[in-house]
């Protein structure tokens, strides 16, 4: 019954249902009683907290620091940059009022009609605004710059249709927002974060990544470029990962923030913008797991290693809880984080069918008579293999084991991205292609036109155009006009 | 005029312009365009943070785990819990619509009469509403228990008057919100935050505190009993710097949380609820600081050491800068958190006084003479006293004294506190002492109009009841009535 309970809707059967189940049962996240809100549980917040950590310090060691903004922004602000208002001024929560009172018709609160504010706040989508609002106030002379700022916070975007991590109403994030004195340093921060999100993605969530530049018409609204980290799902849809925008002088103009530069001379301030969310867990999920459950990467795991006893008597697990106690203790010393589930309550199938749904990475079972054997059985979630070897040199082994399904989790899912990218030259064919999923990599002519007509006719979006992309003379694939390199094209998340 | 720049008003002229003009030169907060919301500037969020992280490993050692619940709570969920709403449905943010559109008649944007929401939203002032709702579906047994969550979170509260940190309309905060089988464990739960959250303001950042227990009428909107730690102020007025409660089955019942017990039978949890806020850096500012600026902890400074070269050329400050890149990399492998600030565009003076207002806890000057010496200047920030010494051991020496700032700023807001603490039995005396400020010891009858007439006539409020008091008979000051213990009466933030 309990392993019924587990059981996840195949991924062939419905891809979508397979998420949704495996998110709820893993334990990650539900829906909540606000209308596309989320509540993301324990052990998909300590996921989170991971990739926090890691990011956090990969933004210190490259020079930037923390702050906190208001969750408000004036509605006003929002109108301040033309290009912002169209993208960001649409589906989201506004506060109109400032107090509740005692229904006097009746029971329950209604809103006091007399607290009705002067002006409209916004809950934030994305804090340019009310950042840019800010720095006017620090920024005088070039000494001033740069600011090299982030904020970790929850933004609100009045999305319709929701979908756990993927898209939700509100959802955590981090947002850096810097500010430069020269155009070539703005770009070189923009492309520095692109460079530390693909990192973040490759070596600590083995998510294998391809940086680009978005099209125009996929730019974030403000932004002269948009750089991306675009990954592979499994079922062959794209999923934007990780944006950095070079912004340009288009917020300081919108709220004239100009400094004094060294030629003594006021201009204005060149700017960046950049941000992941908990979208990640979805792409860390979509990504890796199977069937079975999660699949974690061991920098991620909240835990890496679950060791099992597996006993009749007393006297057995006394044994066991011995041997345990010093096999845990130099795992801990060796920084490897382990979890030693001996409550009685539950059989070890049970647990074995907990753990691989939960996606921890190695488990251990030990057996009285493996004890009398000094052999331990070692299972592997990512390959779903067991092996039974010797308790000698156990700990040194398992770390290696670690450091090998890091790896190759990361491997299986770049083979799957490598099959599923094809050069695609004709419309007829990419009609035929893009049914079967994948990265598109096609010629385009490189205007909004053309890009607007595969949209709508495939469903098809350009997720990038790559910046390691090799220069190639070619056709576009629906115009016939000349192209000088492919982009790709997918469906997309 | 660097100098005068930076220049506070004393507190004994002004203290909370003091405060206000610290806060805001040592580039801690400031106040942003949207009412009653502040900036965390990034050198009082790097206070914050290992604030947040000495927190979170304590909350995490004693069982705890992190947790999101959504920003949104439905405006009938405030009606569930009786108290609860009478405390916390009045001032705060209602989100009314979800759209915003061009406005047809004009420029700039107006809210879209056609995106109202049928129940407004509010803008959590606290979670206990939507947390209890979802813990609704999470508890069937008492398998499931306990739940031992705890979310790091915005907060919004419309406040009238605001204060930088003391009292802002939306603050970050932790609230840990646990779930129990028996009204014993919760209890002990509420007992134990009370003890962490005393641990760390007297081990991490100095602070006294009284430990008690609230009186009926200070109760947290919804709760049995409300547990508090309370510190004294320089200014003789007392901070609530955190409080923990234990909610009883108020929330189970308003939200029908109930688990089938041991004996299979259906009862309604128990809860507790516990939270501290960026409020603790005011009491940090005003527990410490002084007319020169912040005193920081060393645990809690962003940087523990400054080292400011003294030079006047190239090749003086060459040789200081290999000595200091020994020193510093020593500090960096101690643990110590070090900057070396050779900035050329500052005078060794600007940067003296810049790093009293910063309050880095200790101060080293190397100049040219002292190179020969082998000798280096040390000062301190809590005494202000230097001194010169041999450049043998010095980081060692270093280590020490921050420990040895540590103990002293504690001490003497530990002699602070005990110098204006007083026992006051009449009325009459009570409010000329009160005048002085202080903590004042009294008997009280215990009701809530004694409390309430104190309140009226001098604006004193019982801070707590304090728990480790000695039972003490005597009579209320007001009313003569019997009591058996003295309670803590002061003038509060």
């Amino acid at each position: 019954m309990a392993k019924e309970l587990k059981e996840l809707t195949p991924r062939s059967v419905d891809y979508s249902q397979w998420y949704q189940d495996l998110v709820i049962k893993a334990d990650l996240a539900e829906n909540s009683a606000v209308r596309g809100c989320m509540v993301i549980k324990p052990y998909g917040y300590a996921i989170w907290e991971r990739m926090q950590r890691q990011l956090d310090d990969m933004f210190k060691e490259t020079g930037h620091y923390n702050a906190y903004f208001p969750l408000f922004i004036p509605k006003s602000f929002l109108s301040r940059e033309a290009e912002h208002v169209e993208g960001f001024a649409k589906e989201c929560a506004v506060v109109t009022h400032h107090r509740l009172k005692q229904n006097p018709e009746g029971p329950g609160l209604i809103v006091d009609p007399e607290a009705k504010l002067e002006e409209e706040l916004i809950v934030r989508p994305t804090s340019e605004t009310i950042i840019w609002n800010t720095y006017k106030n620090w920024i005088q002379s070039y000494r001033d710059l740069p600011i090299l700022c982030n904020q970790w916070a929850n933004v609100v975007r009045w999305e319709m249709r929701t979908r756990l991590f993927l898209r939700t109403a509100e959802f955590l994030w981090q947002e850096g927002h810097t500010a430069h004195a020269t155009r070539e340093e703005a770009e070189k921060e923009a492309r520095l974060m692109l460079e530390v999100y693909a990192q973040f993605a490759e070596e600590f969530m083995s998510i294998p990544v391809v940086k680009g530049v978005k099209s125009a018409s996929e730019r974030f609204a403000g932004a002269i470029d948009t750089y991306t980290i675009e990954a592979l799902m499994q079922d062959g849809k794209a999923l934007q990962s990780g944006t950095s925008h070079f912004l340009g002088q288009n917020f300081a103009k919108a709220f004239d923030v100009t400094f004094i530069n060294k030629e003594n001379k006021p201009e204005y301030v060149w700017a960046t913008s950049w941000g992941v969310s908990t979208r990640l867990i979805g792409a860390l999920i979509m990504t890796h797991s199977d069937d079975n459950g999660l699949v974690l990467p061991p920098t991620l795991a909240p835990y890496q290693v679950v060791i099992v006893p597996i006993y009749k008597t007393q006297e057995q697990l006394d044994a066991i809880n011995e041997k345990v106690a010093v096999l845990t203790a130099t795992f801990k010393k060796m920084g490897i984080r382990v979890k030693y589930d001996n409550a009685d309550n539950r059989k070890p199938g049970w647990k074995f069918a907990e753990y691989e749904l939960k996606g921890v990475p190695v488990r251990l079972a030990l057996g009285a008579r493996d004890l009398e054997n000094n052999s331990i059985e070692i299972a592997r979630r990512d390959t779903l293999t067991k092996e039974t070897r010797s308790l000698d040199g156990l700990e040194k082994y398992v770390q290696e084991l670690l450091s090998t399904i890091q790896q190759n989790i990361y491997t299986k899912a770049l083979n799957n991205r490598i099959q599923n990218t094809r050069k695609v030259d004709t419309y007829e064919a990419f009609k035929v292609e893009i049914e079967k999923g994948g990265f598109l990599m096609c010629h385009w002519d490189g205007t909004p036109e053309t890009e607007e007509k595969i949209k709508n006719e495939t469903k098809a979006t350009i997720r990038c155009i790559p910046l390691e992309a090799e220069e190639e003379a070619g056709t576009c694939m629906v115009t016939g006009k000349p192209s000088n390199r492919r982009v790709i094209f997918a469906r997309a998340y």
